[in-house]
């Protein structure tokens, strides 16, 4: 036999056990961005590479996969252009569309193009797979889904706490226990300013982060050598050394940053989101929380799992001009993405898939011949019309091998019918998990099923 | 403001009102193909070109959109290469991957390279885009979705029943009526065998199929055109004339086809899947069905709707060696494929949306600010709890933009809560299409929205 095809590097193929998980994921996802009056789009998977280039630095333009232009596509294209070995500008040259790089920059694209038909504020979600050239290794893909749910055109911070329940909606429902970490943009620039050093306003946080693991001492040790000065360091202090509960810590707050306009104004976001947010989930203000993209502007957010070693699982934050890179300035924005990949490592690794998920044909029929699957064929239908997943083995072969694909399939019941069921107007069910039989009607077995 | 961005062409973005159509036939297919058993899978949007290229012919060749392989894309690339401008060659440097054409060859792909871990018969089914570099014109674009299904390993013609089964439940949830047109190939090759002119038999189906339109002395004016010879068009008459239901058909068919085996082995295939099938859409044995597609082998089928002027909305057949392209002979298949895009159209004009399907929220809670929205929070979240999609306005706008707003989304229920509602406990419920208002309780409001 030939060689076995394969898939590109760093894509997956997701068989039936697998679609099954992931479609929980989504559709409960789904379900909850609906109920809290989100609608769904979808946008082309190509987007014009003057859409996608510039939006994600100067490493992202690299990332982004390229489609070769259809046709003569070297028509137009000089021997210098060519030979020059300036892979960048022959690209250019070479293809005119790319594969999208996140939900985002194309629902960026998508408000400024069709904003004449959006009534505003508008709330869209979007589970689409986006594309990255990024070296393939454990837990990153080139392939993956995002499962984006923005509101754009209001400054409302109840878009926020509409964020923030749907954070524990979700995985109230996933039965995941999480803690959301919330901060503000704005009280980051508070400090940076109070301390003078913009700059190093990641370092900070970075190094204040620490202090449960290295302690206080070690965390100065860190940031001086950042390169803070003593007075430096000697103000963060009440910052590195805060806790307490939220209304504690906004409290510290608000004294150290009594001098910055700018940090008041995120304290008081964070007081009107903290106040109003009611769920399971805890709702912790965590300083320490930056988060690395830079279009963000007020608050910001993200989801770590209780009982799961793993990283940030849901994330997002306000930002307040993503259409302005499109010509159309001044709409604000605040999003939330759930990590469709981690949710599925934790459900895996906790076991949270309820049963009737991974269960796809509830019943067989097993196939005796014409004759006998003829005698089923009725049933099987009634079955159906009942709502019940169900299948006939098509093929007359040993009943071994009907069980055997039962079993690997998954099947809870399988239905038989031979000489004496046919005389008597019966069939017999068999439960696979206990092996129990009953000889019964096709009315009582669609009555067993459904239970 | 800059010129609006836009998207490559042949490209379309959905929007809430399109996706919420979308859906309603992507679930109804979805679930249909799940009561009978089906399995969902994925694959990746790129696959190898190794996996690609010569499975769809020269044409399907030119029509697959190639990635540029990331990173330095000339390395190892000669200047001979560039400069013979032969695109091909250069496109097979430049390019590793290409965007799936169809789910039919990743499907066959993934069944080689998962063999081992498969139970055959494996019922799978797979809904995802596909793209191809075809001239973008109405009704033909380059990103568009399959609705595939498939049984691989069995050789049943109960396989063959069970999908026109599933056609027939599919099409009556969605309330078109419909005809499905079946035929096998192996009569078509009966006929070949018979007149001796095999090369001829797509020709005649072609001017058969005209009978009603031109009448037979045009259809016989039309074989001579193709070049039967007089003694061939005598001997066809039989079936250029065959009419009346499918037993008459078939029995006609029996005599004219005796000396062929092949041919009687077809009609004996459709005597099965014709006597079995039980469905209110229409079951029409059509001698003038060919498909294009080579690779069918036995049963081949289409769908048409009765109440609209379109072409197939669906079809498929009997393949019998999809996997032996990736060296996995011997095993056969048989498939359909939904056409979401025509079944879309389809809908549309007969205007068969449920209503439920394009109500995204069901009740908006006006914003008269602070106070007043602090007050229905807790009726939003007891609404959601129930299942009711609801949202807030998030900003204290004026009143008649917040209406304009529910109109614009179609939301069918407005709430309102201002002084008089708080002091008694209670909030004013809207019905938006009548313009009736009534005064009640939190729970009187979630009873009646459940309605």
């Amino acid at each position: 036999m030939a060689q076995k095809p394969s898939i590109p590097k760093g894509t997956r193929d997701f068989g039936p056990q697998e679609m099954a998980r992931r479609n929980y994921i989504f559709n409960t996802i789904r379900e909850v961005y609906a109920l809290y009056g989100f609608q769904q789009i979808e946008t082309p998977a190509m987007e014009n590479l003057s859409t996608l280039m510039g939006k994600y630095g100067e490493e992202g333009d690299k990332l982004l996969f390229k489609i070769l232009n259809s046709g003569d596509f070297l028509r137009g294209i000089g021997e210098d252009d060519l030979r020059t070995g300036a892979t960048g500008h022959l690209a250019a040259l070479l293809c005119e569309k790319g594969l999208r790089y996140d939900l985002t920059v194309p629902f960026a694209r998508y408000v400024v193009q069709h904003r004449d038909e959006l009534a505003l504020p508008f709330r869209r979600y979007q589970i689409q797979p986006v594309w990255r050239a990024d070296r393939p290794q454990k837990g990153r893909y080139r392939e993956f889904y995002q499962c984006d749910a923005d509101v754009v055109g209001s400054d409302s911070l109840l878009n926020e706490v509409e964020l923030m329940q749907i954070v524990d909606t979700v995985f109230s429902r996933f039965g995941i226990r999480v803690c959301i970490k919330i901060n503000d943009r704005k009280v980051l620039t508070g400090i940076a300013e109070m301390i003078g050093a913009a700059d190093k306003i990641v370092d900070i946080t970075v190094a204040i982060d620490k202090l449960d693991k290295i302690g206080l001492d070690n965390v100065n040790a860190e940031l001086r050598e950042d390169g803070l000065s003593e007075s430096q360091i000697e103000a963060l202090q009440p910052i590195v050394t805060l806790s307490g509960t939220n209304s504690e810590k906004l409290s510290v707050m608000r004294q150290v940053l009594a001098q910055s306009q700018t940090g008041l104004r995120g304290l008081e976001e964070l007081q009107f989101v903290l106040s109003r947010y009611k769920g399971a989930a805890q709702l912790e203000f965590d300083l320490t929380l930056a988060r690395g993209l830079n279009y963000y502007t007020g608050c910001i957010f993200e989801v770590k799992a209780m009982d799961v070693e793993i990283g940030s699982i849901t994330g997002g934050g306000r930002y307040d001009n993503l259409t302005g890179i499109f010509g159309m300035p001044g709409i604000s924005g605040v999003g939330i993405s759930f990590g469709a990949d981690r949710i599925y490592d934790v459900l895996n690794q906790l076991d949270l898939y309820p049963q009737e998920v991974t269960t796809a044909t509830q019943l067989l029929f097993v196939n005796f011949g014409d004759a006998e699957t003829d005698y089923c064929l009725p049933i099987l239908a009634q079955a159906r019309a009942a709502g019940i997943r169900a299948e006939v083995y098509p093929d007359a072969v040993k009943v071994k091998k009907q069980m055997q694909y039962a079993n690997a399939k998954g099947i809870p019941f399988v239905a038989m019918a031979g000489e004496t069921e046919m005389q008597q107007g019966k069939i017999t069910l068999k439960d696979m998990a206990t092996g129990e039989q009953a000889c019964i009607d096709a009315s009582e077995l669609i009555d067993r099923l459904r239970r």
